[in-house]
């Protein structure tokens, strides 16, 4: 049985029956999967079916920490969240930080399988492990910041962790996200798989504590891991001053930070309005996730003109780019602004911000008018318009009706040709990173199981130059497609799975994850595991998801890149004239497939393989 | 020595040496003053002189609460928060309740004096008996729910209380208010005080508890007081359900809810847009403070439009009046939204809508244009020109700038006969209240030391039909002098001092306010009193306050009402006809100051008065 860092039960919760059963977590799903993303798509895989309707009562939501949250293990109690995406009809996992995932853990479970749709507007209300399903009619309408404060002060605890979709989520948005004190498991519409269940909210008190197979081995392995991360060269003290905005002026050196949807790389500067210099003008503070001394989490408020006094958890790197860079919007103080809306709103600010760049480019193109757009100059650039479209985008009104599911599903609507501007893969929007200077990271965009999610396969090797597991040339199509499997792997099991925080594998550790995961998962749960079997646990993992994407009709033709990036070189900067060739993305995908023994034809695992990761079961499912 | 109720003690806070040093509180100032109000009015007497720059460093912030403070007595928790008022130079008191009292007292202090002014923005931290002074650096430019959230978690403890401003009272707006949770010590400006001694906000932690003198004693005297509570005809369920805001109804239908600058009452029917149909729909849950079963505070969500999803605690009734009827707007969500953006920008919203309503009327009268408004077209009823005035009255932008220290300085900077359209006595704009049709009401708007504060004097006998002392008309002037000194007397005791809720008085227990009071001073603290001595204690701070406002000039020209009300009879609804005739007020006063026992001549207080209430000192230091 478990010897530590698990609680072994996961808490199900049917809104429909208005039911919670406690379940105990098989020790070997522990073992196989790990925790966070690999349970959640464990279950997923399990307990939907591909043709299940995303937003229908049978998909489920499933929230999952890993066996190191709640322990003293730095930067490792994070959670994902998992179901069949309504964006791409993939699957979608989001991971999210702050205290929400070990409180839930405290209160006494791994995972929360949600099911069913509520009939009226619901929250749950766990408390060490009791559950009770309360009336959310009230809360319904309302933004994140306040509908937390509101349940706080409803259940008498100031100190009650909650996760609850705003007016975005509600309404069905497929870019609408959870949020989580000022966090968001951000991405692939998750926010509108708890709308569709009538859920607002969830509120988890707990006090329990997690137990430790082995004190020794941990302080000892712990000590490895904050060796390694006091070695990184940016960790202290850059990146806990500066957070991953700090980014900004990094990318934009390299040439790859996208501007105006994907169009203008290099012809203007948005470092100089965006970057470091004018962010820590704005900086008023970090907030720190559980057991976390780095603290990366930036607290910026707006300065200037109608934002003044505007604060944001942010922005991130990720939405300086979706509200800044590749919007045209280059005052940060409407950046700040607009991220502060996105949350409240519950919407996701990178699919967001992209949905709304595009039809910025629509709009210059002539394709939109002001008579579709109700009116609204929607120039790059103009921050006012943004910030008016993400709350139109939240409620469905007027023209941000039409960007309410993002990109792709606006392209359909819209028609003439507008979907080759729609920057997304799978229907999930480009990340902020012009692939065309980073080409290992364009073929995780392209193969990772979510679509274009960044946070599958980090290309650190090219994005930072870090010579990890080798030295790569980022221009270059060359060894990418092993080098792709080995970050989508290693990254699932770290990150996703462990629930690790992902910036320490970006920026400090990435040499000793896997060895690390080893250690520290034998110290804390007593399981043991090769440095080598931590990696097959995230080949297993990725194969698992890739097989339920198969089962919902994904084949080689969806791993691929908008059109943009394959035919047109950059224009300007330090990765000028550069792009992902057909030809090239061909060599790269042929060699990641061969890499992950798939069939190089259909991209798609083979019996050998899945059987090869104890899933032979999922063989016989997909009936191959 | 104290048996009960208090601590005993005072933290006097300089924040020029930014030391903080514990006092006695001495009994007598307990048995003469009881609490509040009372003593923030004492020491201000004491230690500020008439000649004082209300936004110099010599000023003092006086935070009091009242000896029930934390016990188990309901609806008595609340504080009263004094200073030389920079919007009327005369003394300053507003009252808030919620949980920032009663944590105070349980930090261990009766009274807070906040003297000199702190080099660079700072917050206090004052944890059980210590006191700590933290950089506010970051905070400055916050609003005010941010500014209590950041706090807390860079305290690290979700229950500090906090009382802050916003980024009005840092540009020292005189209509700046303190806010604690989502109330508001609102009127006079001491938002502005607080921001001229550069201090953020003081936050409060404490663990003791308010010893009670006997036990029995209370037990009785609270269940008389619970009693009386149960016998009011509204306070259960009605105003537990709906608030303040019911009364919208209630003084429309008697044609005293103020329209349009106090233009058009009865041509209009606000209560029909913001009556308790209406807001009804938009009710979403309600607060409590501490130790109160009513409840009257409600949230309300707005709905529609650029509103929707936009929470207030509040709108309360004057709210609906000073962003609804006195600006012509009755959109209930834009009223709601307004509620919400002034008490994050941290602006009285009375002060500020009836400022906004002056600046309407000049437009629609032609006194200002658009030329002067900076394109904004400032006709009544427009409420996206109110809410963008809020925001730069606030940050003393644009149009913004000329409103924000209130109407009868806005009215000096416009000239061109301006000022007969400023609706405010002493610089303190009106409430929500047509006096034209309730006349004690008022006298008490003229007489009040502040300024017209209802809450300083409310006609309940007038706007309620209670028949305590006696019944009045409300239409008439006959005995208002009387009536108008019985209630300033009694509500500053009870209400202000003694800091019971104010509602109770107006809806529920007025008869036996003095008796109760008398009652639980002895049960709680030992301190005996009959009803008649504890109306002397309201009697005495009155003329405390009275003695003051003399030292800084006022004399009975001041005491006075807008040209308007005592001209322009009320051209419709229930009261129409109905004006306050200047020889009428002439008759009022004479009577109000007889009853006084005050010169008739100049409406100050006596030697003779003055001495009999034990205040010879203050005598000799007017030098009477």
């Amino acid at each position: 049985m478990y010897k530590g860092g698990y609680t072994g039960k996961v808490l199900r919760i049917n809104l429909t029956d208005q039911t919670a059963k406690e379940e105990t977590l098989p020790l070997e799903i522990a073992k196989d999967f790990i925790g966070g993303a690999g349970f959640g798509i464990k279950y997923l895989f399990d307990e939907v079916t591909p043709k299940t309707d995303p937003l229908g009562p049978e998909n489920k939501l499933i929230f999952a920490s890993g066996p190191f949250s709640g322990t003293t293990i730095p930067c490792a109690s994070r959670m994902a969240v998992t179901a069949k995406s309504p964006l791409t009809n993939a699957v979608g996992v989001s991971l999210t930080g702050g205290y929400f995932p070990v409180e839930l853990k405290f209160a006494g479970y791994d995972a929360l399988i949600i099911e069913g749709k509520a009939e009226k507007p619901t929250y749950l209300w766990i408390k060490d492990g009791k559950a009770l399903f309360r009336s959310a009619q009230k809360l319904w309408g309302m933004k994140t910041t306040d509908c937390q404060q509101i349940i706080k002060n409803e259940l008498g605890d100031q100190n009650v962790r909650i996760a609850c979709i705003g007016p975005a989520g509600e309404n069905l948005s497929k870019i609408a996200c959870i949020i989580n004190e000022m966090r968001a498991a951000g991405r692939k519409g998750l926010g509108a798989v708890m709308g569709s269940k009538n859920l607002k909210a969830i509120a988890v008190r707990g006090s329990g504590k997690v137990s430790i197979s082995d004190e020794g081995k941990l302080k000892s392995a712990r000590s490895a891991f904050a060796e390694a991360m006091k070695g990184s060269p940016v960790l202290y003290p850059q990146f806990s001053k500066l957070g991953t905005s700090m980014v900004v002026d990094h990318t934009c050196a390299i040439g790859i930070f996208p501007t105006r949807n994907f169009t203008s790389t290099g012809e203007y500067a948005p470092a100089d309005k965006l970057g470091v210099e004018v962010q820590t003008t704005r900086n008023v503070g970090s907030e720190h996730c559980y057991m976390c001394p780095v603290g990366c989490s930036q607290l910026k408020m707006a300065r200037t003109g109608v934002y003044a006094g505007i604060l944001a958890e942010g922005p991130e790197y990720e939405t300086m780019f979706s509200f800044g860079g590749v919007t045209g919007v280059d005052n940060i103080d409407a950046v700040i602004a607009a991220d502060r809306l996105a949350d409240e709103l519950g919407l996701d600010t990178m699919s967001a911000g992209v949905t709304i760049a595009f039809a910025m480019e629509l709009y210059e193109k002539g394709i939109l008018s002001k008579k579709e757009t109700g009116d609204i100059d929607l120039r790059f650039g103009n921050d006012e318009a943004m910030l008016t479209l993400l709350r139109q985008m939240a409620f469905r009104e007027g023209f941000g009706a039409l960007l309410a599911d993002g990109s792709k599903a606006a392209a359909a609507k819209i028609g003439k040709g507008s979907e080759k501007y729609a920057m997304h893969v799978k229907g999930l929007e480009l990340p902020a990173y012009d692939v065309r200077g980073a080409k290992a990271h364009g073929l995780n965009y392209a193969t990772a199981y979510p679509g274009a999610d960044h946070n599958k396969g980090y290309a650190f090797q090219e994005i930072f130059g870090i010579p990890v597991p080798y030295e790569v040339d980022r221009l270059s199509a060359d060894g990418k497609g092993k080098l792709t499997k080995w970050n989508q792997d290693v990254r699932c099991v770290t990150c996703d799975c462990a629930t690790m925080c992902a910036f320490l594998l970006d920026m400090a550790v990435p040499a000793i994850a896997l060895k690390n995961t080893a250690d520290l998962m034998d110290a804390v749960t007593g399981l043991q595991y090769t440095p080598e079997e931590v990696q097959t646990v995230g080949e297993r993992i990725n194969n698992l998801a890739k097989a339920f994407n198969v089962g919902s009709g994904f084949t080689r033709k969806d791993d691929t890149l908008p059109e943009r990036l394959l035919t047109e070189p950059l224009k300007g900067g330090a990765s000028k004239g550069h792009f992902v060739g057909k030809d090239e993305l061909k060599k790269m995908l042929d060699e990641y497939y061969a890499e992950r023994e798939w069939d190089i034809q259909t991209g798609t695992p083979t019996r050998k393989k899945l059987t090869e990761l104890g899933l032979g079961y999922v063989a016989d499912a997909l009936k191959l």
